[in-house]
């Protein structure tokens, strides 16, 4: 079936919009794609892009949720101030605290460790498995027993690849499990913090401004690619050197205008656009508002518990970004949803579907049962979801969390490594040490506590048959819940755990399950009362997602042929794969009688400002600005320094500090965001310009005159005026 | 000295600003406005403005808190959907709810009394009597004694005035009090509901868009001035026959374009442009905040309260939307400013104005102590505001309301009538009538109740020393609030009282002060043990506003002689008077990075429909927009039919449905609303495009399409294509 969907020429499929072009495209697609890629103003051979090794697909990479690049030869990655949040968190104390003053590294001996677990992912390869791991499959199998065999087929094709050692690779499914592509990254683990400007620049505007336009977030900073003295991969070691890609970006300094040539290369995380109408209900309907909910409280509930405690902040800032970012883009889906036409269309797209299916008897014969299959099985799906709602409230605590985890790693060990489940093998031993290790940067048992007893009093209101009756046993929960009570357990349990003890955490990994059931720490005794539970949770997601293997595949098989006969573009949702879009700079209106113009300035940076987080520009740039000092970033048709920039192109989270190339393919900035508005365009592509970049213009500013990073600069190739 | 106000040469006081002219002028202002005027585009003679009974000054009246135009020979009125909103309320019940149909009369036959005590006020003199007021004030005289004084010759000033009969006179202060300006208007008191589109047009947007942009209210209606058969104004009767003016406004269809010169005659309401430093800071310190917190609670209450009850929600419609506005209001000035540097800006002005003032001896000795003494007052005006905001939470119930002007009627009414305190004068008597049959629309007991416990609530938390003694006797009010005994006690009084009563409480009007204190009714009961606590009250009001009229105008004085000095515009504040403001359609940009655009179309009403109000455009208007049916009201540029636009005039509350004239005196709009970012304007003059405008060829649109209005097109002249 592969085949088929691209042999549907590309040129056609896109139609001749002038609007913004759909599509997050595999590289392997771009061929296809060379005359509207032309058209478009691409002075680059569209065929180089294909091609992983090639100039600037080579110097793309990934860190795991967000995207970056080599911008020197001397392993030098730019990326997002918020993709490197964690790390300079990590390396802050209430004392000397890095997101406050920013960091510079005027030498390589000054560059600091990243966040335990940082890594740096180059993809090499990408091979279409499709084949192997369908053949994997057995007949009349059971979802889970379905489930199963896949997942040992991934986990064999993954150990072959990662034979060939310092490369990580991982099966990746494209739409919907049609399609297998094994992907083979060069896995680079000694990361290190070299540049942050304050968060008064880089997280400028805060969670206020967070998928807002106008927008003047300086929202870069850098690492350093560290390997051992042969080149290759290694853990940290004061030994490593800096690592020297093949290939690395040029910077452009010469100015963008609206209109010009962009495209973005990246790594988007998720996106749903080939979901069924039930699916888009549920979401709406009740996922995304449920978690809405428990996010507010969640946020609120660390906000309370940290107030007078700065080094708790510190501590939890990141995670309340993350939150922060979460409910923000769930509110956003929920009114972008209600002035949508979503549900409509799906119904629409679904009737036209079904008339085609029954328009022969071949199509028939192949697809009517499969569709309401698969409606039945997403039933169950989203019964099943809203039964372990418990779960979620209970996987608050990350005290808990890493209990259940260190007992379900000692259970796993008994297996052979190739039969365990996929977290828990060899090959994740390193990460899943340093998640234990990174707890001690972001995490406070006060603040931990705090949170969990939030949300057990949510857990203590849910009716009876969802709750988890070993829970209930040990925290003696009946139909009434006594807050006193279970507040003095939770003390109790807080107080009597060694889990808090980061050495103890470690400690745990090489018990066996004996150790765990003998054991007086009172999470050590709660997640091994709770794991039969879990396991069964755990077994009824696997048979339904099994099912779902063979389901969806051939519903996405039928919606292809369908779509390729209306010409419309196919190309698979967001997998955290490479993927390129291209597009124009332009601003858009967001109603009538308003427009979003393409670029912010410098002008608004001192209009924002207060002085009060997160509006609270450096003195420093705002007399820089008084005095327009632009040097030679100056822009002439906006009569400052181009801050940020709106555009047309597809994007999504994961793509964040993915480089923005101009027609040449030099670099012009960085993805950081999207609009509010569009943020439902992960379930629906909107034509609105809708993405947001740092103009790389602004950042040279602020390194040339804000933060005197003269060796960083001279370390890039930076191109024009 | 009122001569030196206006012996500054305008022209240069302006200056030769590109932005946004300042200013709200008297007629009698204009000709020195000439050269401005002509430079910005008018083709009429600036002198024949100036004239109050010449053609476009002559065609506009006020409604009393409203502006509105004659549009036709035969007494046809134009103003906003808002300010007819009373009476649309007025003439629906949940039955014939003419808020949601909307309402038109096909014939004269068929027009509907507007709301009780609605008027139309045309104005035909304004004569200078500061000299007049000033002569009545004795030397040394008390702050009471002064309020008296000029009280008694104004209310003397009115009375000789108002032998005319048919007129109505006021004296209105200008520059607090420096000038007194004599007012007498003609005073039509049949006035009649023509016209008003369903809400979903007229209020379209509602308290959402309400004080924003883009907009797309369709804020306009029609009434029509009766008169009797001489011609003279009188009270309704169906003998009465339509009103002819002299002179109504021609309406042009031609359509308008950015950066078109245009000019708002109005009556604005307040404005505070020449307070001090601590009057900024107490106001936007306590005043903006505590009211708009009592207005949120307001709300709410009446919500809840009619939650179940169409009737009730009707009744309390116009007092929601008159809330809700307000409260948008207050917190518009509050984060205005906070964004603002208002603050900042007055205390350098007051210290610039301190040092000229110090630079000669003359200067120093006419307003060194001045300044002081004025600044000692405020604080006890402020100390004594904060004081009485007991009577602000009892002043919520209707009911008591009521029987405290009725109690306060028999008292005064033991006067001679030329001493009793205006309001309670023979000339009010037919609007005090008005006001209390009006309540029979706009009231019911139990949302009243409900109102009143929650802000006696509110009054309970006061400390004792700001509470009311009698009150508290009566209600036994001690440290301890007991709401439920609180509850029974109202329940109790309501149950009691026979106010709710239209008869019983006309009936009252005509008791004298025994009859009053030998009443068993609760309320009266109430009213007669608070009486003297509310006197005494006003007499502390009566003391500190006499002592302000004694040095506010020397302040004002030196401020102007200072402002003339630096060729600043020098106006007066809105206080209700005509007043002519001109200028630009505009767009602005509200912050770096955005744009809003002068005008909206019809696209936008599409776009924000989602069939919920306040969003819920009838489905023919959407069908006409789809259909594209703009028939003669298509506009070229925008491709569509303009619905709102924005200009750069200096507007404010009353000014709400003045006409909005282009350079040859042609009616091209309706003024119905400002920018929230620039409701702060009330203080400071921004120069930002702030006022919001039905374009008049939308009107002729919904009239002509939508409503099938011919005979009220018919009645108009309108010129162009």
């Amino acid at each position: 079936m592969k085949k088929v969907i691209f042999n549907c020429l590309l040129l056609l499929c896109l139609g001749n919009k002038a609007d913004a072009v759909e599509g997050m495209w595999q590289p392997q697609q771009l061929p296809d794609l060379e005359a509207q890629f032309k058209k478009s103003g691409l002075q680059l051979n569209p065929q180089d892009l294909t091609n992983l090794a090639s100039h600037s697909m080579a110097a793309v990479i990934s860190l795991g949720g967000c995207t970056a690049s080599f911008v020197s030869p001397s392993g030098l990655v730019l990326t997002n101030h918020h993709c490197a949040y964690n790390s300079i968190q990590y390396n802050s104390k209430a004392s000397n605290n890095l997101l406050q003053k920013g960091f510079l590294a005027k030498t390589l001996g000054a560059e600091l460790p990243a966040s335990p677990g940082s890594r740096i992912y180059m993809t090499v390869a990408a091979l279409n498995v499709t084949d192997a791991v369908n053949k994997s499959v057995g007949n009349n199998q059971t979802g889970l027993e379905r489930y199963q065999a896949i997942t040992n087929k991934k986990k064999q094709l993954v150990r072959q690849c990662e034979l060939d050692k310092g490369y990580n690779c991982e099966v990746y499914d494209f739409y919907g499990g049609l399609e297998y592509y094994l992907i083979k990254r060069l896995e680079i683990r000694d990361v290190r913090l070299v540049y942050a400007p304050p968060e008064s620049i880089g997280k400028f505007g805060g969670d206020i401004d967070n998928w807002r336009w106008p927008r003047h977030t300086g929202d870069f900073a850098f690492y350093r690619a560290y390997v051992d003295k042969n080149g290759r991969p290694a853990d940290y070691s004061p030994e490593n050197v800096p690592y020297h890609p093949q290939h690395y970006l040029k910077l452009s300094r010469a100015g963008l205008k609206p209109n010009d040539f962009v495209m973005v290369l990246g790594y988007p995380g998720r996106t749903n656009r080939y979901r069924l109408a039930e699916e888009v209900e549920h979401t709406f309907g009740w996922y995304y508002p449920t978690r809405h909910k428990i996010y507010v409280s969640w946020i609120e509930t660390i906000n309370q518990a940290t107030a007078n405690n700065p080094d708790a902040k510190i501590k939890y800032a990141s995670r309340i970004r993350g939150l922060n970012n979460a409910r923000k883009n769930f509110q956003g889906m929920i009114d972008g949803f209600a002035r949508s036409h979503l549900i409509e269309t799906k119904r629409l797209v679904e009737l036209n579907l079904q008339k085609w299916i029954q328009s022969n008897d071949q199509l028939r014969n192949r697809y009517q049962a499969n569709v309401a299959n698969l409606k039945a099985l997403i039933a169950r799906q989203q019964a099943n979801e809203k039964q372990n709602l418990a779960l979620g409230y209970l996987g608050t605590s990350d005290l808990f969390s890493v209990a259940r985890r260190l007992y379900r790693l000692s259970k796993e060990k008994q297996k052979p490594d190739t039969q365990r489940e996929p977290g828990y093998q060899e090959r994740d031993f390193p990460q899943f040490q340093e998640s234990l290790r990174r707890l001690k940067r972001s995490f406070d048992p006060e603040v931990d506590k705090a949170v969990w007893l939030k949300f057990l009093v949510e857990y203590a209101k849910l009716p009876s048959n969802q709750r988890i009756p070993s829970f209930d046993k040990i925290f003696g929960l009946g139909n009434k819940f006594e807050a006193q009570k279970v507040k003095s357990q939770l003390d109790a349990m807080y107080q009597g755990t060694s889990l808090t003890d980061e050495a103890t955490r470690l400690k745990w990994t090489d018990a066996d399950p004996k150790t765990f059931a003998a054991s007086n720490d009172p999470f050590i005794k709660l997640a091994v009362a709770m794991f039969d539970a879990d396991m069964a949770v755990e077994k009824e997601n696997q048979e339904i997602e099994g099912s779902m293997q063979q389901l969806r595949p051939v519903y996405m098989e039928a919606l292809i042929a369908y779509y390729r006969q209306l010409r419309k573009p196919i190309y698979a949702d967001a997998n955290g794969t490479l993927r390129v879009t291209f597009g124009r700079i332009r601003g858009y209106s967001p109603e009538d009688g308003s427009l979003y113009e393409p670029f912010t300035t410098l002008r608004g940076i001192t209009e924002k400002s207060i002085g009060v987080e997160p509006f609270d520009a450096p003195r420093k740039q705002l007399e820089f600005i008084e005095k327009k000092n632009y040097g030679r970033y100056y822009n002439r048709a906006l009569d400052s320094v181009a801050v940020n920039f709106l555009s047309d192109l597809d994007i999504t989270g994961g793509n964040s500090g993915s480089p923005t190339l101009n027609s040449k393919g030099e670099l012009v900035g960085l993805a950081f965001d999207g609009i509010y508005e569009t943020i439902i365009s992960d379930w629906e592509f909107t034509k609105n310009a809708s993405a947001i970049h740092v103009d790389i213009t602004y950042m040279l500013w602020v390194m040339e005159y804000l933060d005197n990073a003269g060796n960083l600069l001279d370390e890039m190739t930076i191109q024009g005026k």
